[in-house]
């Protein structure tokens, strides 16, 4: 591992970024591109965005014409160079150079081309793990037994096992599963599987396939396959049409006033509130669907940037112990370090680890760590055909280890500091166009006064060079990649403060 | 594409295989390393399996013994070594080398390192598209119209659309989701949801989630994701203890008496009253869960290898369109040539095409084709983060080129066509050890007398250096790459022989 670190850092000081010809090219730039700029964690970045059409720009437009023939494109934005991206930078079909605050929905750790992750498969013997996919659950490679240890090792968020998956939905949707394995195994007892229940389960009927639920929360994001979908309640079009689990129950999740430190009492009586409204569901739901597992995330992503306090998430695992329930942490956003903490829940300082953490996006492999209380003894159940991907192994080994030889957990929190106390000058400068500044490490959402100011928001930060992503009804999340950087703090900031002003002068205009 | 070809061509003439080093190691050969096989498809091939050591060997029980402290481990049967396997066979951690009729459950399309394969992300543009893995349904890379192009005009069942997905599972639940979008479109013309649906739909209730349902057949395997195992009907295992769509109905799929030539008016009463239920099922739902679509493989291949005759298929999507229901072809294992045409669904010379077929396995890339009926109006509705890996895409492009320029659907026919026949012998020789022997291209399966000797024979046979995998109760399914040649299908019948005979010997002595 020493070895490889050392071998990224010399790639690192090796590269030379003048050798990047689109940065010849640009035409209309915000910032220069001065070809010194030897700070960027990414060796090749420019040193800010440079956009020179309207965005969509006309390759773009012309690009997702031809798409609108083969597939569906309603949410495409615009058409990306993925030769030309690089680190923070966002490179479309048109030329236009954006800095990107989203990172392909949150899935981007390292930036764009890092030599880390492209030198993952220049290593023959990774190449052919690579292509040479296995079904990992039937003849995993004779790298597989090192590569889960090393990664077990270097990030579990302390519970002994891992299980790799395809994606996030199907790392929660198979976390769900074991947790119902786990639930019927403490029910059964010794008995192993009656027939009744063998006859009946290949029919879709109880004993065999039980009326068990999950409780999930009001605002959550697990995924969008049906059955996640039942545990998903952020917004109305992504459920609409849909049969879904009618009988797995919902409570509510805390939705904390701003700023935290000026409204603590109110807050604590929120957490009481949405913990009472817990503890009775768990209560109703015993006589007709008990709830085998609780699955939550440590920060509502998609539903808005919703957070809860230690306690709220101390005395929920306490609810699941009491009822006989498993704890699922759904980390498939929040994981991997941009909260300031590899795992964001390692904040609540849970008394023991909860019993599931999922993971994927960033990680690009996904799966989940689980404990050893909820093992399963046969074969055959948590299974699929191909457990995950080899390649996605690998490039997350990648990615761990450039964390460590870069040092990004510390990035990460100096640079959502700044991005912090920034986004709070600007809250007390343009009250009431924006509010509610809150986040950990980089990890870090506001509030826009209503939906379509949001939008336009998003919009006008594109036109002036940063790719935004919105969440909830009237939120912007931010998404950068572990290698965002203060001098990239400082032009999201300028950028962000110009819009406002804008957005501000219009409307006194008005 | 015709470069492409010409340069792969050029690399298979180049290959030596004298250069693959563990071909020199080899102790125990069953058949001979002559080295001058110049008669397979994927350069560098051994002349056959090399059995050295117990199954799985010392390496391989060390390895799983490692793994097993890491994750569950009760369906690895060995490790194995993805640097050494080649074409058609699988090399393990101890260095047995096995003719492989089984391909990591049937998801190698070319064999272990085929050269096309390899060569894939060795262009750095194509690598740089895979690492800097886009959403591809918000920022696609510059390539994706061309590339979905490619591949649509290649391969596409006569369906003008795509979508990839992520998995087999992932592609079903997808298409799945689409058939209840378009039912619930045509059941409200022009009229958009109601604030009702919207409101109800974030809760799991109705009328946002309605009461609709998929039907299925009794042996279908779809996936395991909790809705998709709610259309699996295979085995026990796979859905014990898991919450199910109990409304979602299972008809009865033909189970057809063999030879197919000497039973055919008792098959046709079969199919008549498989219909029949069929058509019930459709008149109870109407008043509880209409059916918005059936899900249906072309061969039921984790049930056990089922056929349905093409008659049974047209009268199948006839009772689909009295309905308003959609046809879901699940083409997940039986896409991609192996059935002697590209989609097995071909054989059925269906009127016009279902509204979706769904592909992965073999095809690396997952997703489904569908038709312009079931386009959907808005965004946000069939998505996910990913929208499936443009990796993947670009690996099925290389195996699309592959089989044209080698021919591999011939390949597959003649092969199939051997095997057919010398099963067919094997199956009079040894009455009533093995019977039912059925198959299209080298799809093909052949029962065993019990489950137990079904098993036995699985073992004998890998003991013998052919890795083959069961499937229904008591059935073998052969599922080769479609570099599967003659040569190769004389050493396995040969190898099967041995076994029969052995176990017929062992039988007689008792």
């Amino acid at each position: 591992m020493a070895a490889y670190a050392q071998s990224v850092t010399s790639k690192l000081q090796s590269f030379d970024i003048c050798n990047i010809p689109f940065l010849k090219e640009s035409k209309f730039k915000l910032y220069s591109n001065s070809c010194d700029n030897k700070k960027s964690l990414v060796p090749g970045e420019p040193d800010g965005p440079c956009i020179k059409t309207e965005l969509p720009g006309p390759k773009s437009i012309e690009g997702i014409k031809h798409l609108s023939n083969l597939q569906m494109v309603q949410s495409v934005q615009y058409l990306a160079d993925y030769q030309k991206s690089i680190g923070n930078y966002l490179v479309d079909a048109d030329g236009n150079v954006l800095l990107d605050t989203y990172m392909n929905i949150a899935t981007i750790a390292l930036g764009y081309n890092h030599p880390a992750v492209l030198d993952v498969f220049k290593d023959p013997c990774n190449l052919k793990y690579m292509v040479n996919r296995s079904a990992l659950g039937v003849f995993p490679g004779t790298d597989w037994p090192c590569r889960m240890e090393n990664i077990l090792k270097s990030i579990s968020p302390k519970l002994p096992k891992i299980q790799m998956m395809m994606c996030g939905s199907c790392s929660n949707e198979n976390a769900v599963k074991q947790a119902f394995i786990a639930y019927r195994m403490r029910e059964r007892g010794n008995y192993d599987f009656s027939e009744e229940e063998k006859q009946s389960s290949i029919l879709n009927q109880p004993p065999g396939c039980p009326i068990l639920s999950i409780l999930s929360f009001r605002g959550a994001f697990h995924g969008r396959s049906l059955g996640m979908l039942s545990t998903t309640h952020s917004k109305p079009i992504q459920k609409l049409d849909f049969p879904s689990f009618a009988y797995w129950p919902t409570a509510s999740f805390p939705v904390y006033k701003y700023p935290l430190e000026e409204n603590s009492r109110e807050n604590k009586e929120i957490d009481c509130r949405c913990l009472e409204e817990v503890e009775d569901i768990f209560h109703i739901q015993k006589k007709c669907a008990p709830i085998a597992g609780v699955i939550v995330e440590p920060i509502q992503s998609e539903g808005g940037d919703n957070h809860a306090s230690a306690e709220f998430f101390k005395h929920l695992q306490q609810l699941c112990k009491n009822n006989f329930a498993y704890l699922i942490v759904d980390e498939v956003q929040t994981g991997c370090c941009s909260t300031g903490k590899f795992w964001c829940h390692e904040y609540f300082d849970l008394p023991c680890p909860p019993d599931f953490v999922t993971f994927s996006k960033k990680m690009q492999a996904a799966g989940y760590f689980y404990s050893d209380a909820v093992k399963v003894k046969h074969g055959g159940r948590i299974f699929n055909t191909w457990m995950g991907d080899p390649g996605k192994a690998m490039i997350l080994e990648a990615i761990i280890n450039t964390i460590k030889c870069q040092n990004l957990l510390d990035q990460v929190n100096r640079s959502g500091q700044k991005l912090l106390c920034g986004l709070k000058d600007l809250e007390k400068e343009f009250t009431p166009l924006i509010d509610s500044v809150r986040g950990r490490g980089t990890f870090i959402a506001y509030n826009v006064k209503d939906e379509k100011t949001r939008d336009t928001v998003i919009i006008k930060l594109k036109k002036g060079g940063v790719q935004a992503g919105g969440c909830g009804t009237r939120s912007i999340r931010l998404r950068p990649a572990l290698v965002f950087q203060e001098h990239h703090v400082d032009i999201y900031l300028d950028i962000l403060r110009k819009v406002l002003k804008e957005i501000n002068g219009g409307a006194k205009r008005c």
